[in-house]
């Protein structure tokens, strides 16, 4: 069977989320590289992968995927066995939890923690531009709150979907991997005992060790 | 068996993707009303079944959810029949288009077209606000790039994820029929015959006529 593809470059926040399933499941998977200093994210190859652009795309045979959230879905699901099923698919319950808690990190944390990164960090170190303290300001204060939901639910299980690793907890690793170097950031965790806890046993595991191994330090 | 509860006020695109989902599946249930102008969504009650004091909440016995696209899953695949399963979970490549065009719907429609409609509907008529009309501009530049994908996709496929209806395409159906009042929205429809004509055959389902037969014009 001929490995998975994900087009992608080396560091972009969806695209370890990919490469993050990818390691949990154990995956056969070849990382194409994406150039996007020189807009290959834009060129017609890319773009009829990815209609809108955008960093990754994946392939599977004939199969062609984007978004990153569906495509771990997808990694997860065909890949799933007796021992790695980050999506808890064959328990009602179990599965809508971590659809929460997904749901949660695309439209609660990430919309606060992903322009916190990329005003601290990318502006000024990819575009040579001055970061907007305000939106720093702004996005600080929400993501305070969506971080005390999280340590009143981590006060009660282990990780967000119950007491077992999901896609859920996965699905936040790339961005905090980065933005937990913003010290404004680090302090929100440090604050919060469960949520700091939590974190650790994310940053402890096999899988996130390997894929962030080889990646620059951003901030 | 009691009947699922849906905690939410009459009018809510995210509570209206809840209640479509129910009628697709033609289960039973029951609408709790939040009272949002006296701020019950932020009532203890409220928050214990939603951590961050939106709507909807939704409860089945023990379970309680939130996030209208997580509860939205749970519904269709409580509740799915060999008739209806609008997330085709038994095939792993349909349900990974439904995952990706529902991930499109959230990641670059919504982020779209919700401003507009927040900027051009929401804040004059419930909060005696003036429209901010770049925002509505910049958002509508990009609601035309995202349309335009969804040209090209509907010229292939009746439907996103393909020649059948889903989840992707419901999910869609409460924002846009409130914003499609807007001339300017209404043009981009206009203006791009294959959507134009999903678009009415989303309008046309008995589901969402309807869920909407009761709700009020906004604009």
């Amino acid at each position: 069977m001929a490995a998975v593809k994900v087009f992608c470059p080396a560091i972009s926040t969806a695209s370890i989320r990919v490469i993050l399933c990818l390691e949990e499941v154990g995956a056969e998977y070849e990382r194409v590289n994406i150039d996007m200093a020189t807009g290959e994210h834009k060129s017609p190859a890319h773009v009829a992968k990815n209609p809108f652009g955008q960093v990754p795309a994946f392939q599977d045979g004939d199969l062609v995927l984007f978004e990153s959230r569906a495509i771990g879905r997808y990694v997860l699901r065909k890949f799933k066995s007796s021992d790695v099923d980050l999506l808890h698919g064959s328990s009602l319950e179990e599965s809508a939890m971590v659809d929460v808690w997904l749901e949660v990190e695309a439209q609660q944390y990430d919309k606060a923690i992903s322009p916190i990164f990329y005003q601290a960090v990318i502006i000024p170190r990819f575009y040579g531009g001055t970061t907007d303290e305000k939106v720093v300001e702004e996005n600080l204060v929400k993501l305070a709150k969506v971080l005390d939901v999280y340590e009143a639910r981590l006060s009660h299980t282990k990780y967000l979907a119950g007491d077992f690793f999901s896609f859920a907890d996965l699905s936040h690793y790339p961005v905090t991997h980065f933005s937990i170097k913003i010290p404004q950031v680090a302090a929100l965790f440090d604050a919060r005992p469960h949520v700091k806890a939590w974190w650790e046993s994310l940053e402890s595991r096999p899988a996130s060790k390997k894929v962030t191994a080889g990646l620059p330090q951003l901030s």
